[in-house]
């Protein structure tokens, strides 16, 4: 991957106005591989005042995303399909860091893992989500990254 | 459905300090069903301007799991195990509709079917996201709905 | 679709041999629509008695499959991309229906609803899996449905 | 995990009349982990020649249940709730390894990986299917494992 490369996901990442408004901040990139950091907001949490799944699996899509983006053409956009998540422990921490990546890298297709850690005050972590998920390579849409 | 299990549901949904940040509110609830309005925003958006995944995806799974509570004991509170989406189209439109529907309710697992809704100025609405997901009354964990 | 289009459907779901080695066949055809019917055999079960979910899995994606394949060009293949089911309840019954429905059918990607019903002995009906899957349209990979 | 488990896992197993149909064996077993091996048969494929897409499935939920059941008490049984998969490659090889593993064990629900690769002649693996799947600790139901 090229500095261009890293430069196109942050340029890419910085219109997710959504990434904003939660705090998220790109923390690593290299080919089929990007983490998201988010530290924890007391806007942002569910009923039992731990961090929203809906939260952890967006930082972790994103994630995704842009680590099946880092192995596509230049003239190509990244689109999520579809994925899949598990909650595995409350979201609770001080702040979160979702990896997202590629486990298979096709023409159309991309699968990729995602994991959301949380990390205590202390900095030890622990994983609270599990993505399964399905990126496209979108090509004559209108559409670049 | 009592209008105490709407009472519930719409005081645990009032806690959702994330539902807030999104400006996302209750517009439904039947024994089994619960619907989220959503207006767009500009700052919820992924790069190429549409609302985010992560966005129709957690609203989704708020409307899933009060579709589920709303089935539920009243000393159980709902957690969410896990769910899939697939994003059918881009996320264009001037408001969205989360719809919740539980598909089997049983003693520990309750699975739900939802979708989300896009309606444009005319109000013409057409599906942006599909998801199915399975939620889980958890009783005896220190939390309650 | 024409009758060539289901002509092409029985034809590639005459040459999956596993279906038949399960006992199952094609019950309806129609454009986005396509089900599949297996009785219960003793050689089917998981440790419980019950129709192992591989095989309940199996026919759901088979239905879904050629659901999709029913709205591709004649010069394109349908792959399985990814699926997600749920077990609804345990897969007890005497004769089983896989039903594939597309729900958003583009370019490129397909996406389905699928469920199984269990039949009793009395012809009464209760689904026992529900699958949202994820089918791709193939060209120029050798291979033709 | 004692040599009890083990025999346990494998009784279970030797029940599983789907799996004997398919010529699946049970290839390793520890805690939260178990392994099961498939040689090629031309009565198993899909239209275009390839394992289905629900062999592989069926072999990796079978592997990701009993990894579950290795981690659970004597007095219970597993079930598969929910899974979701992705066929990363055609299932092309003449023998193949479904791998389940546990990554989360909690008291009611257990989160698995799965993974089934495919062997070529000459002993290369690649993955062919991903798993990412949810097991229920089943107890007073009348069934054990």
């Amino acid at each position: 991957m090229t500095l261009d490369a890293e430069r196109r996901i942050r340029a890419s990442f910085g219109k997710q106005t959504f990434m904003r408004l939660l705090g998220a901040q790109i923390a690593h990139v290299a080919p089929g591989e990007v983490d998201i950091a988010l530290p924890f907001r007391p806007d942002l949490v569910q009923q039992h005042g731990f961090l929203h799944a809906g939260v952890t699996a967006a930082i972790a899509d994103s994630a995704c995303g842009y680590a099946a983006l880092s192995l596509m053409p230049a003239d190509a956009a990244v689109l999520s399909v579809e994925y899949k998540v598990n909650m595995l422990a409350p979201a609770k921490g001080e702040r979160f860091l979702a990896r997202g990546r590629v486990i298979r890298s096709g023409r159309t297709v991309t699968v990729c893992r995602g994991e959301v850690l949380a990390f205590d005050a202390q900095g030890d972590a622990r994983p609270v989500l599990e993505m399964l998920g399905t990126m496209m390579t979108a090509r004559d849409r209108g559409i670049v990254d």
